[in-house]
């Protein structure tokens, strides 16, 4: 599990903050990643030559985040096998709703694997997911963020039922 | 103006009912065109293919319509400095508000002059009026058309006020 | 290859008609695959029940499939580490919008991997993509069904040159 | 009337702040009330061991709160005949559009008693409601509430009158 | 139980197909009640009478359904502290977004319990599970309700295991 | 009162069934009007001239109908002072959200009075409600509809008493 | 003219900074009106008692603002034959989609001329223009508005053509 | 080339700060334009008289910003056979869906080139692509832009690969 499993691809520098989430996330999982910026309309080249070595560099999973017109995902998809996640990015005018439509409508053929609006992290989780069919190592590591994560609800509501709303709340900082 | 002028894209052959409006306007308006099917997703290498050579071949405008994820007309513009005119088509389960998105919030630098949901002969008509800036004959083409379009308008104004709303309902075979 | 890869689960037999469609694509490409009723609100034990199983009896990925408030992918993907694919059905008063975004808007931790309303195709071929990281002889036939809808559309493509467009669209019954 | 009759469930402590209203107007209406965070997707466990001891235990009408893909209220309602109250909350990207839908169109035979977008107060005076039905106490509670509401509306109409638009509007602080 | 429990109102007449379910499954739950039309629009004094009297004559919950910029449940809803059930009605410009909107967006301080669009069944089932705070023999209805439904689905989840999925879709008729 | 008091203007004839219902209702309360067809996209001109004639012509309101990128109501109220009613047109792809955005949404310094997608009943009503402010035999018209309306909608309740929801619905040809 | 002719009600005084904008319009215009607040949920007798007077009292125009599940102004039009004019108030989590489509999607028979959202401005010049078929006073004071808001904007045209962009910016304190 | 060939339109002033990107892109691209304000609304005459000029006066292209029911730029194709573009303004409400619907879905015969919400930059390039048809230098500086375009994201993609996410982040002062 030496190689890179997963590429994460940004249409645009601006995306960075966003995907940032991602990135912590594969590597809290131990999943070599890399990511670039591609842009399907800016770069197309790229783009392409990108999505036509992923499999024989060993990539396993592809994410893609791209707002608006956000076509980057489909064109990846149009060009491998491998399974391409999308993440649609929130847009100031349209709340990502453009990025959503653009990313999960897809024509029958070609399937994107769609997150939440922004669902950087969820990316990465459903990466990991897909890749934990192959890599026990990988899927062990999810069931464990999975408990780790029922955990930390569960101290939050025992929080909660021990210092009562007010007190919890001034803690938030709220 | 012996040589095709305007070249239309469509997604899916399930398109071309819609898009036979446009055929039929660029015939009306004597503009050589060509129409056929390449899909930014099923036929990547086409499209592209299609979209490179089209500046060479003495192409002037390129008209392409997809539906959904519709990113066809984007990833066409993505590769050529031909203006690219996007047809949204109407989809079964989102109105078309989707292949709307998808082909008008094209990110900063990649333009697509985007027509309305199904606005196949809009389409013919604006690559006219792109081409008009070029071709005399073509901006009297459209001239034409636009008194037309006023005197069939103007005739039905007059035949609702000589005949009055029921018989003119009538007439309509409402 | 033998055991079964792919549990498709439907909220309602009313589903039944568009997942029929997965059903085929998962025999087209030679995944072994099951098909079940059951309701995150009217069987919470029997969706427990079938995810809570789905790991040890081998499956690889599941698809879940509802309409309107669709809780059901969300609700089997909190109990299992493998990857869940959600369909949003198309609805009466929406369109399936409602189920998109019950689907797709999953909060962080919890990831569903959507595809297009009533995307039961796709579906399946995401669930191959899947499957395909571990097993090459399913990316093989996913290889080989890329390429059949490439030639199917280069055939349309050129049968539209040949026919121009009013003898396409009768032979289409249009 | 001493034991707890409202149980409130949020997804997330982010809800807190929002539902920290519905804890007031509970306490304002004088019924006993308890409040827990238990997420339908991230700890399904707790949620289900929660709602399936809710009617032994005395509740008689459950809030649940949350965002996005909302399936708290739904995945509460499928484990119980009590009445479940669904409040939406307000998303970053969609507005809350997503949480609505997700919480209100749920399929014939579970319910959820669904109200406004970050409706807390809204939440807990529905909850009073229907309490009122067989405890006459709280019904003479929401009566004074109301009439206190109305009181509130006509003082304001009356400072208006006295006042006019802008000294009104100073006092505002707008 | 012998008087009327729950009293629908209908804003128009071409409501009833969608709520004779209503009625349907309150007879079917045992549940005494009663129909009518008034209009928050064209008859307000009938709809003000009616709901002025409604505490006095002994009903415990008003289902009100409406269409459109749908009134009817928040006017209702100001002159009672009985809980109000919504139903918003499908309608056929904007699919009964509308209707949704007017009814669950109330302000603080008068709720109205708003199911899904055209959700007639379910507004009768919440409305019994509300009753079933007072009534154990209403709420022992439900869980029957509740039995029989999650049976049906296992029945089906049965037969298409026996029979595959294309027997199945036969015998849907589909 | 003999002269023609209502101007209706439809953007297309395809307008003409819809609207045929607000010179019934016009005719029904004795109010002079016209219908004319002008396009404010394909008889710029004629639009113009009707709304500039329109004042000392004596009409006291217009009546606009349009859909998709609707402006004729608002072109018209441009030239103007009379007060403008705009009536959306239900629109094939969006159901007439665009029609309705184009109308409601007029910039500070031009209103149009804008009623519900497809509207043409209500506008009439409006213009006479307008034009009863000075024609008391018009006021008294409208009080007259209203009673009418009430009498109906009371009529339908009563018998729905007597004949109970099936015979009703048997009655209504449903 | 000296008695008051229009009368605005506002749902809640925090619509009061967007109406103040309606007052200064009438006041500008030289209008007699009034403000007040009366909610069709926490005061419906007091909005009753309101325009069950507003005939008699001579006002001839009412102009209702709300949001959300905006009811005030249909329930006003519902019991008079006055012209009503809703303004749809701006909503945090809808944009005020909700206040709109709740105003203007009256049922066929009762009418509210809706303005665009938080059109407080417009909806007094339509108070205006309405008024004006009565009294040449007013509408001269339109036409003078409207001749200033001509002015207006042409002395911003030409100071542009004079400063340019650059220096115009600056001067708007961008 | 020294004549104005395109021509910018804004309905407010209070859309120039975000045209004022458009008017940078035209010159950087050496085109010469010019820019002014006139209203669809506000001054028909002035926008009227604009674009009876405009082809005589030697303009190629026309660019129309503006918001809410933004007719601006379906008047003005509705006076010449020049093509337009139109801008839809982002909105306080709805974002600009309303800008958008009211100018993309132009009726049959009178289209409208529409780029995305708020897509000034676009706007001008496309304005350029058209002219490029007539103007090899145009398209020369267009190759050129989308080369700089294309450059310029390479160098980000390369700046990210060395630098890393996290110092990469901290460069863009997030």
């Amino acid at each position: 599990m030496s190689k890179v499993l997963v590429g994460i691809v940004i249409g645009s520098d601006s995306d960075l903050p966003v995907l940032q989430e991602a990135v912590k996330t594969l590597h809290q999982l131990g999943i070599p990643h890399e990511i670039t910026i591609a842009s399907a309309h800016r770069t197309p080249n790229q783009a392409e030559a990108y999505v036509e070595t992923a499999e024989s560099r060993g990539l396993g999973v592809i994410i893609a985040a791209a707002g608006g017109a956000a076509h980057l995902a489909g064109v990846l998809a149009a060009r491998t096998t491998l399974p391409v996640i999308g993440v649609p990015m929130k847009t100031s005018a349209l709340g990502g709703l453009d990025s959503l439509f653009s990313i999960v409508q897809m024509p029958a053929g070609v399937p994107v694997a769609t997150v939440s609006i922004n669902g950087a992290r969820n990316a990465a989780i459903l990466a990991a997911q897909i890749l934990g069919i192959k890599y026990p190592e990988i899927r062990q590591q999810i069931k464990k963020l999975k408990q780790e994560m029922e955990r930390e609800v569960q101290a939050k509501a025992q929080k909660l039922a021990q210092l009562g709303v007010d007190a919890y709340l001034k803690g938030m900082g709220t």
